[in-house]
């Protein structure tokens, strides 16, 4: 067990997915945690899998650091009440917008003079698609982005205070002002996920034979339309300026789509369509690659294996028999037969090599 | 070596990527196959791969099937010409969208009577990031859905051998007409292609600060925005009627998520977003999953690996072991740090007895 950056007890204001999982984390590093949810069922489920102690209303509680865990609309009261309540404490919330928050606390009278010194609101940008404490891991911050976002009023001591919880939890800390970091989320968290709500709720009257032709392409696409509408509905209601700036910019693209296509013969159109793409081309090749290295920077090679037990294992152990790290690897999902095509990303210098190999040992290497 | 379905020789106009790829596959089956390409390297490439012999013009040639593997928009005249030529053989094309294709073809006063009984129009939906014939392989269309659209001219011969070659490529036949092809594709494929590109080409003037915060949403999203511009532009403009329509849908649903965003306070906006995400949850709900078999059949669960070589297979190897079939494998990038979390979908009744088994062998499972 390691030792935590923190020393003194830490009150969890709120126990879903989120306030549990980090009560998980902190109780792992050996932390006092008291877990508090207004809903008494939510509570009792964080306290049994381990998540911490339940708070108890008449004890006295003198927390180092108050996380807010509260859904984004409750987020800023919850905050200012424990300023408030535990007058020593640092306060941080969770809430995946931040600039909302900061001004709804900016705003508020009851506050004492000072108290925001003692703020830093932070995001952590991990999730899972089950919520609740049941689906609640310690393990769930682990390598992904915290986001920082001390506001000028966030005393140093407070900063170093959010950054231990998000080193204690083995996340990756960034530090953005809240403008910047709504910005940001808007652009490769809110855009994305919008879109692909837009894109599956094409589908939900369409015909059944036209869905049997899906591919791994609508698939990606529509992922996260799976995601949970109360939770966006208050996170894209809180970022509605940012999102709606880039909003009117994807609206600007769509319409000069929708008229090349009402007229795909006329001039310009074929360049119209071409823009686009290579549009899309380019920003996508922005987007950074696994563990925030460079984009692109792997080869993928396809296998083909038969659909039972063990032969992907075989595959992989082959692989590393061979000596050639798996960067990602992705099952190409394939229409009625039982064979499966495994994609698989190494370092391109050692792609050669290991295609070589692998068709030597008989797989069926499909370059 | 299985027989072929086929029995003539077959001539394949066009060796890129799909015409090398179906030359591969059938040479595989022990087929006489004829290339042909405007360009002479790529008709050289491909005859090295093996994918056939190299088209003679001065030499006869009888072929019982001729593949038009050629760029969308000259495929019509391509047809035409074959039909033309080879007044004995079947002639089927290969290109993406159907309805115009024929339409062309009906049109055509060249035409002999009674020759649009050779043609059936085909859509083989299998690609790859790569293009052109070194990225041919005679497994491409494995398992994947292959279209037969024949038209009202089609005689029963010809759609048999166009069948003949689907199932010679092991590929899954389904039958649409073109009309119902066209407006399929255009949901299932072109309608995520030009999304995904409109959400990159948002990134490609964004600070990259921002980006260093993309997760797996906006990069599932995105993926296909690195398609082919070239060929896409062909796609779209053949379909974009069809597409049209999809699009105008789009625009109605994105204006009124645009104008909810401009009001976020006011009187049903939350309504409003509730709506969109409520929409997005059920037509993701409706895609088939793996296989073709009915949506969301598996479950999931996520394990922590050390990411270095031999990991993933070892823990394969001992799912294996356990007797547990994976479904599907997803790894999980992170930033920054070198530990990787591996999603792994089961059929739901081995989920539980699975993440037993793994922990006690040590594993750290995430349920």
């Amino acid at each position: 067990m390691n030792p935590s950056h923190l020393s003194g007890a830490v009150l969890v204001l709120g126990s879903g997915l989120l306030g549990a999982s980090i009560g998980l984390g902190l109780r792992a590093r050996g932390l006092d945690v008291v877990l508090s949810d207004p809903s008494p069922s939510a509570q009792a489920v964080a306290v049994d899998i381990g998540a911490g102690r339940a708070f108890v209303p008449a004890q006295e509680l003198h927390p180092e650091l108050v996380v807010v865990a509260a859904p984004p609309d409750v987020s800023a009261q919850v905050v200012a009440g424990a300023l408030t309540q535990y007058p020593s404490a640092v306060v941080v919330d969770i809430a995946s917008v931040k600039g909302a928050i900061l001004a709804q606390l900016e705003a508020m009278d009851s506050l004492a003079p000072g108290a925001l010194a003692r703020y830093v609101g932070t995001h952590p940008m991990a999730g899972r698609e089950r919520s609740g404490p049941v689906a609640a891991r310690g393990e769930l911050f682990n390598s992904m982005p915290w986001v920082l976002c001390p506001s000028e009023f966030s005393s140093a001591h407070a900063i170093k205070v959010a950054h231990s919880l998000a080193i204690d939890l083995d996340a990756v800390v960034f530090r953005f002002t809240a403008e910047e970091h709504d910005a940001a989320v808007a652009l490769v968290s809110h855009l994305p996920q919008v879109m692909a709500s837009l894109v599956a709720s094409r589908l939900a009257e369409s015909p059944s034979a036209a869905l049997s032709l899906s591919g791994n392409g609508l698939r990606d696409v529509t992922r996260i339309a799976a995601s949970d509408p109360a939770l966006w509905v208050q996170i894209l209601g809180a970022n509605a300026p940012k999102l709606l700036e880039i909003m009117q910019g994807v609206r600007t693209d769509l319409d000069r789509l929708i008229n090349t296509l009402s007229a795909p013969t006329a001039p310009g159109a074929r360049l119209d369509l071409a823009q686009l793409m290579t549009e899309g081309n380019e920003g996508q090749s922005r987007i950074p690659g696994k563990h925030g290295g460079p984009p692109q920077q792997y080869s993928w090679l396809t296998v083909l294996v038969d659909d039972k037990p063990g032969q992907i294992a075989k595959l992989l152990t082959e692989i590393g028999e061979i000596g050639v790290n798996v960067e990602d690897l992705r099952m190409d999902h394939s229409a009625g037969l039982q064979v499966g095509m495994v994609e698989i990303s190494v370092l391109p210098a050692k792609r050669v090599a290991l295609v070589e190999e692998l068709t030597a040992r008989g797989w069926k290497v499909l370059q």
